[in-house]
């Protein structure tokens, strides 16, 4: 093994170490903590805006990942619910001490802690913050080959949701080609088709996530 | 410095020396080489496919990065272009050992290769390729925030195509809005918006090209 896979392993497992110490923490809270990844423009605070929008009898926080900028916090903020900028200044991905040193600043414990990652579909997937689960979001102008080219990151996606809907009759995407591939990597995950500006397909989204939350608090008794 | 920011600053030195050699190398054979940067999904190869089809006086070379698969690397191939696959299985980012390798392979000497890189709009700017260039390809659908999350890729930025202008209605993406926080970050490059499916804006960027290629040959003089 040379020096940079070994020092890759060391990370990775010393960020695992964090991240099931958070993992613990959170489930001992009963808390439901989704990692959401996806491309630079995926869409990922747009749904997130969306959907807390619709889960207002939820004590929701956000953890606000970005390289640079608060741009995406401060559009959270706007909504009322709690929200902490995560910025990486460089780095390509959110780790489980980030999370866990910005989980400790807010001093709160919400039903549901949506953790927003940076925009980038690799490097995020192998990086386990101790969320519940991976929440991986692609969008309809992306193409219906991602989960071909990125196998990793919908492998490991407890739920995957296809973004911008309503641009679908605009492109050459499709949904049964894009099912193909991410079943060939993932068998049980389910796939949420929505459109956050229209709202068209949040429906079942929203009731898997409450379904997600329900299970938390059964599962700690 | 702890051992993996020292271990991060050997790998980024060790492969600037690589692509160094790259650099002279490719000079030496008076070729323009570009390095294509963007998201997944933001149209790096469909760019590249309707770029080929107007460039036929020149001979072309394409390098296709890909962390699994060979579908754009086929795409590619039947435009009749020579085309190798660099699969980096699990890497977010080409390096320059890879380029080198890759093309030594290829055995010919074109006046232009095109790397496109993998997708990843953060991890690829920070790996030299030895490349004349890097061209960051964003598609409005991504978003006119970009830059401004993105400054550290945008800064190094030789040329910037946004591409799938035909979607521009469909969208929120002010050009404005995105030139002023490209021109915050980077005074020079050019910026060209592009639909590759119609054919709009594609000339521009092909006069551009062919500026960089006679300037390559006329510097080697």
């Amino acid at each position: 093994m040379n020096a940079e896979v070994r020092l890759m392993k060391n990370m990775l497992e010393a960020n695992d170490q964090v991240a099931a110490n958070n993992r613990d923490f959170f489930a001992s809270q009963d808390m439901l903590v989704l990692n959401l990844i996806g491309s630079p423009g995926a869409g990922k605070t747009t749904l997130l805006l969306a959907t807390l929008d619709q889960i207002d009898d939820y004590n929701v926080a956000v953890l606000q990942g970005d390289i640079e900028t608060n741009i995406d916090a401060q559009r959270v903020a706007q909504t009322g619910t709690p929200v902490l900028q995560l910025n990486t200044h460089g780095a390509c991905h959110l780790d489980a001490r980030l999370v866990q040193q910005g989980f400790q600043e807010m001093s709160i414990t919400p039903d549901i802690l949506f953790i927003e990652n940076i925009g980038n579909l690799v490097c995020p997937a192998q990086f386990d913050l101790g969320e519940t689960a991976k929440v991986v979001v692609v969008s309809v102008t992306e193409g219906d080959d991602k989960p071909y080219k990125y196998p990793a990151t919908f492998h490991c996606a407890g739920a995957v949701i296809i973004t911008k809907l309503d641009l679908l009759e605009h492109t050459d995407f499709s949904i049964d080609r894009f099912l193909d591939g991410f079943r060939a990597v993932n068998k049980v995950a389910p796939c949420f088709p929505v459109s956050a500006r229209t709202g068209q397909g949040l429906r079942p989204w929203l009731a898997w996530l409450k379904e997600q939350c329900s299970k938390v608090k059964t599962e700690a008794v």
